[in-house]
């Protein structure tokens, strides 16, 4: 095919690919534990103006290798030509699959994930020129506010980083509740409040997969307690993450008995056939980012009538209007949407934000792992939570500028820690020698 | 709801809805016969910078009273939050169903109609103060032309307007073939030849309904034998369009004769039920304009395999990133996407370019009615077809200029021509006394 090759706007002269370590707590997962440093890359497209535009995607170095591979595709490109970038890095990397995106909770295709940082970085720079935040780009906002939900997880105690387990110097801020481990319902409940009480979200969701179901579904009921009708202000919404480790029959087992106290279960099982079976056995409304994480997966989705909920991520779904596109599918077809997360720092989250208040169809709180990291990669320092909500930025573009010292600290973090991907099989043997990650476990 | 009210942007200052009649040709179809005048409605948002945007849909005294009981809601306005004004326009008229829909082959429902309006006149505007053409703000262009298909109709002779049958002063460029009456195969292939000679069109469509099946898919084999595979450049796809009045067993009938000629049978019979059965009869792909024409339709048609092909239309669909989002839907279902037209100037056909120039998936060439008009409403006259496509426009926004002496002109004509909206019975009644609509007639 013959693109036009548009050079009205303003073109990108210089694409810088920026791997960074940032300090994450010791979560426990289905897929192992975090490990003290987590990964991620920064994009920035430079035009030959000079105005910079900003992303921020899961850090691999075979997503780096594989960008900076077609880094001769994108300069020289009018950043308004999405579509077209789209078509061309479609063609260089080729269509994917779904078994290209792996067993694990986060997603491995590159190309989804190569786009969304270019097209994230594009409209950043068109927000600059044009002098409006990125949510105008996407027909502009529905809300100042967007809501995130509290994101519990089993840990370990401390906060990740140089000094691993224990204490870390960047977390100096976090409550004692927050550096503790959280290891059963007591601790889980220890730590919603003292995410409640700081970030002051108004719905919860627990990761699972970790622990005999019993003993999550325990912890589930003790949120329930602590966080009931009977609470000021009412009952807080439940979630729980079991991440696709639960078969079929612990899945409406234990699905049953949650089904007084949950607003959604999430990934119970693994696939979309299991997922309608499970979907047929319970009301519980079902959401996804394991089971439908693409739009190669919606037909079979439809048909199957396997979850209610998509749990969209740009950087999975190919940046902010595929994930638009998404949402007006959801909407079509009568299911609602929300968003994943993986650990990530505000330009991410920024992201997240101007796509949160651009969707017509937000009926609930979005995932974030933000609150577990220390580090930031933005000038003017984190983003605040507000009511368990971020404001939209009003600046234009993403409206987070790049922290060029701290990118150069954390980069150096990323040379010395080792890590090149996410692996949190290989963490968990440290702790735990032998184990190993299990497609389906309980 | 309480939605943000931002008026960092251009704010709509005034609503101009300017009701105007357009000479339009003694064409035949399955509603009845074109009046000497179709009505379109051209809408001015005007910015309190003094900033216009324009906009062009069908015309029709109950929307432009509608139109106009909503413009308290849209100044103040900031152009950029498209998003909100199309909630805000929803809450004001209430959701739309089918039925609202009506029987005709054209759409008669409020909403889309009146947000259509409204969006392409705002991003004309948004374009404007960005300084990018609209096809830019749909994430930029994949083509530098996009393609249409000749359309022919069955005809009395004449060209319309004041002098109703018979030569009109508006239409002196046309040639002869195009003033001539077309009733049978013959005259069909001489239209197509002077439609394809004029605009270099590469595919070609019949409206049908009209005569008898078995006449009318003589004149399809009479367009094969002219348009054929012997013809320098191979033969021309070929499309007819029964408006939904074939009856399951026509359409399978001469659905099947037409199956080695036919590039796609565009709704020949009326409701997604009965369009799945000839589909499933066929193994001609078809197309739909008034089976599924609106998101709520989806579902359905996507359970019953009922199309192959929306034939979207940006007035139906409300707007240009609803027809994206529509883009995306067919996209993930493996449906083709075209458009539809119905009699228009170039406001309109400037919003359908920029529109089909950002479409990922086009693989038809589109509908127009525009070489039947001879009007313009637009500084610069009337666009032009090279090899049956026209040239994105470059400039800001639409790429279009309001003429305001021919808006005012077309306006008199308006409230001469005594017509409010679009009714072919009536006109069809002054050749054929007696003659009636009916939803299925052969
Ligand atoms: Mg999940
Ligand atoms: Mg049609």
């Amino acid at each position: 095919m013959t693109l036009p090759n548009t050079r009205t706007g303003p073109c990108i002269r210089e694409v810088r690919i920026t791997p960074i370590a940032i300090v994450d707590p010791p979560l426990l997962n289905a897929a192992g534990l975090h490990a003290p440093y987590a990964l991620r890359t920064i994009v920035e497209l430079v035009t030959e103006d000079g105005i910079s535009g900003i992303s921020e995607i899961p850090g691999n170095v075979a997503t780096n290798d594989a960008l900076a591979s077609a880094t001769h595709l994108l300069t020289g490109r009018d950043v308004f030509q999405q579509n077209t970038i789209r078509q061309v890095l479609t063609e260089h990397f080729g269509t994917e699959n779904a078994a290209q995106r792996g067993l694990t909770p986060w997603d491995q295709r590159k190309l989804v994930h190569i786009f969304s940082a270019v097209e994230v970085a594009c409209l950043d720079i068109v927000g600059k020129v044009t002098n409006r935040p990125v949510v105008d780009l996407l027909g502009g906002k529905l809300r100042d506010q967007v809501p995130f939900s509290a994101y519990l997880f089993y840990k370990y105690e401390g906060a990740g980083g140089e000094l691993g387990f224990g204490s870390d110097p960047a977390a100096q801020g976090w409550s004692a509740a927050r550096q503790a481990a959280a290891l059963d319902p007591a601790g889980i409940v220890a730590q919603a409040q003292a995410m409640c009480a700081e970030f002051g979200f108004q719905s919860i969701k627990l990761k699972g997969g970790v622990f005999d179901p019993s003993d999550e579904v325990a912890a589930m009921f003790a949120l329930r307690d602590a966080f009931g009708p009977d609470r000021p202000g009412g009952a807080l919404p439940l979630r729980i993450d079991p991440n696709a480790l639960w078969t079929v029959e612990t899945a409406i087992r234990y699905g049953r008995q949650l089904e007084p106290i949950l607003e959604y279960l999430e990934d119970p099982v693994r696939g979309q056939a299991n997922m309608a079976t499970v979907r047929k056995a319970l009301k519980t409304p079902l959401a996804t980012n394991m089971c439908t994480t693409s739009f190669d997966d919606i037909p079979a989705s439809i048909a199957l009538g396997s979850e209610d909920i998509i749990l969209s991520d740009h950087h999975f779904w190919g940046g902010l209007r595929a994930s638009m596109t998404l949402a007006g599918i959801c909407d079509t077809f009568g299911r609602g949407l929300s968003m994943h997360s993986n650990s990530h720092l505000g330009i991410s989250l920024a992201a997240m934000v101007h796509l949160g208040a651009a969707l017509p169809n937000l009926t609930y709180a979005l995932d974030t792992h933000y609150p577990w990291q220390s580090d930031e990669v933005i000038k003017g320092g984190r983003f605040r939570f507000d009511d368990g909500a971020v404001a939209v930025p009003t600046e234009p573009g993403l409206g987070v500028e790049l922290d060029h010292e701290a990118l150069a600290r954390l980069h150096q973090n990323y040379l010395t820690c080792g890590l090149t991907e996410r692996n949190d099989e290989i963490e968990m043997q440290k702790v735990n020698p032998g184990w190993q990650f299990q497609a389906t476990r309980w």
